[in-house]
């Protein structure tokens, strides 16, 4: 084997986007589980009483993690170039461009201890924290902290808002406690700072009962800030709900630019169509027998195939389409006769009629692509 | 009555799925207040000051109950060989078969603190766990445990992801607390572990107050961490609200395989094909007069009735289905011209069209026998 | 003014239900004052601090509001034969009738400290519970009370499996907590109904932090019991909220048998048929200008207008309908052609299709009247 | 340039809604800051330990705020005839009108500590709560107040329901209380008003423990309690969650006035008129690309375009419509046959169908030009 076809080979097996690749499960897993074992000794080795940091097992364990992180860490920058983002750059160039995504500085962080361990400095605190912020490099593997991301930052301005009414809850209710309880509890309450903790605290119904006011008008301020911090407790989950429901019925799994690269449409196209391509495909799977596309549905999505095979029905027969396969509408064509379903567990990528044509109005060369691969053919 | 049908009927009374049966709904309601009552029992023995465990009613209760369970457990065995899923397996084979099932394995630990009476061993507290657990036997009689047990299954992925996010928070505000608590708070923050119990304490909203934290830094970071913990709380809620609520929305009414067993067109089935159907069949009930299919839906469900009678109005005049009756689309046949009424207090069930092309791919016989009996008659 | 018309004056005032009458406003409010001033010094009186209960205003205010209490009752015993619901019967036996209603014992139990008060009993605790479930008159004047009383009902079967849900984790959480940390704390968790405390202030989020874990194990199980208390947290909020939206949206304002039986078409109604009309009337309000049927609609309501005017669009010109106008479609006629539209503010009664179908079957003669009535006529 | 022209310059700066005019952005950004540190200055000012209120610094920043606050009160007072409800009312009247509106008041109360700081009163706990309330002076620069605000009026009804249950289950739960544990506990539970605090902190879950039961029987009906706040908690998230989330859905910008009254067809309208369209007003924005109507939708919304593009694609060509241009239907007309899609990123007033008959009623003369501008034009 070349060093290319390597390179390729080591990088499907780091992202694990061809289905079935048993290596590349084991990797996988393999990876996951070290970052819990590092996690889990860097927790338990701040407790005094299991005396684990000057056992030999600790040490040797601390080590053995950082040693995959770091071969880890190379090993991500070597593959970069094959990255479809990174296609046709130079190898030094792709692993510089690759350095500083968020993954790779995480990454890099999580073997910055190892500096410490070298000089003898291991007590530091700070490393401490990079030895548990190794946990960040499961959000790689997870794709609840996708959605909880996309949810929020979907949400910012609304919830920006709530942080603000919070922050105002917090300093009324504590500036009238303040002026209440001042003087029965100069300890609790001698300073609107003092008298915010309880008021953050009591607002959210925490309540840890530290800090709690004792006169009768201290009670019913007390009261009313409870009251209204029911109100506060439903303006997030009102907007993070409802959110979350959405991202992840619309993507309901997660689809990597190098699955998409993958595909007969995208195999050639420049990193940066791509680039805009990825935030417009929705992720959709479904079951043998159910239906993609109901008969009469009059919405223009896009649809490509990812996994699996759809049987299109039509007036004049019926298609099977794999992997890579296109169907729906070009612009402008309708498909009110057609009925797709799946013929056996499928996932379909989609893109929406509006997203369609902003994508149109920007990268017209890609839909032009995909208008021309559509099933069935439109027009004479 | 000969050894077989004394075997039916005692398998109808314990199953109690024939609708009106007063011995069944006595045995049942009977058997909920005997675990009831083990239970009660149970926790109250563990009062000291009450002083039962010395009394003899106290014991005499618990054999009774004992004896009740034993009882209800070989009894169980003995019909094991009338459920529809084990039709035509040899009666040991049958009861071996039932044994293994988790229903079959509460029931036999409810059983199992016998041998500790016997052997007089009473003091043992892992009986006394096995004791409590009599609880879940009322799972089998619940439909609500039921619905959360299928909700939760449902969206299992998108609350791990939801554990995940809480671990990694619990991990930060814990790792953040340690190092800036430790030296003030030895005791409640002098490890990473301990201040994990303060972190899950507060982002769950719970706040015992136990441990709180004193320096102003620490309440700093304390305040962010309830606020996070408002966006912890209102994810699985977002989450399982939304699963719990279509879960119940689909199915209204237990159904149990013995009662489809019943049902002119599944009483001949094999088992296998008995344990495919079970999970599409929907259940719906209607009051007398409310619309089953409003006229005009083009959705191609197919309707088996349960209890209960129907009216289906079609161009040519109106049909009364009962039990067993089955009415809707044989696979590309339309029943636009339809409007289906229940006609007294009707149970429904209801296999949608996805899942009928599902079912279709791998039980084609079932889906054949369903569209020969379907009303009214498509085609010629 | 006659003894006849007098009583029914009387009733219209007590009932308020004659829009715009002034004189039952002053009387609504009066009343609900008087309710909220005697709790208020119900609730006084039991602080020592205050000694209200030697000042002699204290006694005055209780006695007044008593003696509200008494004639305002004695006047609904009179006036009941007036209530729709007991035309036709004897007086005394209205009167009768109406004792049992739950608000007519409410009331009697709010006159019952009465007693108390004659015979010298004064400090009897269990008076002061009637004094304070006088609160419970305000029912009567509240739509939300109503509402989610309604929304309870609706879900009781989901709300039980919840309870039984919790339950059982209460159970499961204590009993665990029992066994491990016993011997730590055998006042807070040394049997299991003391542990079964912990365990339901976890469960709700509560968190007092009277009892909390202290071994290691123990706060294991804390954490998990706390995280299953998030999903404990999350089953009734999702039932209720829907619930409650729904009866919220479906009811948006109150509708009494009086109000309806003053409307043309139920004029003359038995009260039996009156009482099964009630349940199946849904209200809705309508701003001027706004759609109440929009053209084209499909479902076969009927509508009765109960204040303002409606105008009914239809081929042949425009119908203006006032108070007790019937819109909408006999059953078999469409209404496929009309738009209905508010002329004013408008209040209008909707039986829906499916519940219209119902009443057919157990009151065809209330059904024939209303399609009597419909307009526009259907047919030639 | 003269007063006239000036005084517009200033408006436009402060209202800050003439898009892309940088000078705006620096006073917004510039007036929020000072406002932030205005408030942080006047809470840290309470901590003693700072001592900050005898550092030179701190009068001089509290100065410099007040400096600011009143120059931008009297500017707004000056500016006050330009804003478009006020047009045509004389200078000083119209400044007098301005002073009493909300955002005018607020701003003045913010000024009001001058005049303690003034006569050296500086010490008036009163004064210091004015200086917090400048916190409100944000409300102005807030859309999510603004929704907050909106939601609850919305709702104002069902959540003073929810008040009314919250109220009567605090009452319940603390006299029953009052009955089991007063004797146990004389300071905690003595008086029904003192149990009330225990049940106010266990009904909203927050739970600070400073009071709880300790009898058997106390702790039932606290579990009860807590059970019973479950379904509290459930009530307002229900109203407050669906509320909220619907008036983001309808307004997802924030309007003004003077945005407004710079479109073509509203440039002219008196000020009743403009106070009667604002509500009635929602606003939407579009990415380019997305429709902002599809072919075959049939609500009778009406559309006038507030920043951007829109193609109005109807079967005769496409139309290009910038700022102020209207589309949509004259009553009466249908627009079936029409797709409008956002050309660039575009800002689009809505009003829809059952307002625009509301609006009719009422303003006909603004109706009637909207329908005289409309494209396309219906009839010959």
């Amino acid at each position: 084997m070349d060093h290319r076809s390597l390179r390729r080979r080591v990088f499907d097996l780091l992202e694990r986007d061809v289905p079935g690749d048993r290596l590349a499960d084991v990797i996988h897993f393999g990876l996951i589980a070290v970052v819990v074992v590092s996690v889990v000794i860097a927790v338990l080795g701040t407790v005094p009483s299991l005396g684990l940091r000057d056992g030999i097992a600790f040490g040797a364990i601390e080590h053995a993690c950082l040693a995959v992180f770091v071969v880890e860490y190379l090993m991500r920058l070597w593959v970069a170039p094959e990255h479809p983002l990174r296609r046709g750059m130079p190898a030094w160039k792709a692993s510089v461009a690759y350095a500083f995504t968020p993954f790779a500085v995480i990454d890099l962080l999580a073997i910055v201890p190892l500096a410490g361990s070298l000089f003898g400095s291991y007590e530091l605190h700070g490393l401490l924290v990079l030895r548990l912020m190794r946990f960040l490099k499961l959000a790689r593997y997870s794709s609840g902290f996708n959605a909880l991301f996309l949810a929020i930052r979907r949400e910012r301005y609304a919830l920006f808002s709530c942080l603000l009414i919070l922050a105002s809850g917090v300093l009324t209710a504590a500036t009238l406690m303040y002026l209440v309880e001042r003087d029965m509890q100069p300890d609790q309450f001698g300073s609107i700072p003092a008298a915010m903790w309880w008021a953050i605290t009591t607002l959210t119904t925490v309540g840890y009962g530290d800090v709690v006011p004792v006169t009768a008008l201290g009670r019913v301020i007390g009261g009313i800030t409870m009251v209204s911090g029911l109100v506060m407790l439903a303006l997030p989950i009102a907007i993070i709900a409802t959110s979350f429901s959405q991202v992840i019925a619309q993507h309901n799994f997660v689809v990597t630019l190098s699955m998409v690269s993958r595909l007969a449409p995208f195999t050639d196209l420049d990193p940066k169509a791509l680039g805009a391509l990825m935030p417009v495909l929705h992720s959709r799977s479904f079951d043998r027998g159910h239906l993609v596309v109901r008969k009469g549905e009059k919405t223009g999505h896009l649809y490509v195939v990812l996994e699996g095979y759809v049987e299109v029905e039509h007036p004049d027969g019926v298609e099977r389409l794999g992997p890579g396969g296109v169907f729906g509408v070009a612009p402008g064509a309708g498909m009110e006769h057609l009925t797709v379903r799946a013929a056996s567990k499928a996932k379909v990528l989609v893109i929406e009629e509006n997203e369609l044509h902003t994508l149109m109005a920007r990268h017209p060369v890609v839909v032009a692509r995909l208008s021309g691969m559509v099933f069935p053919k439109t027009g004479a």
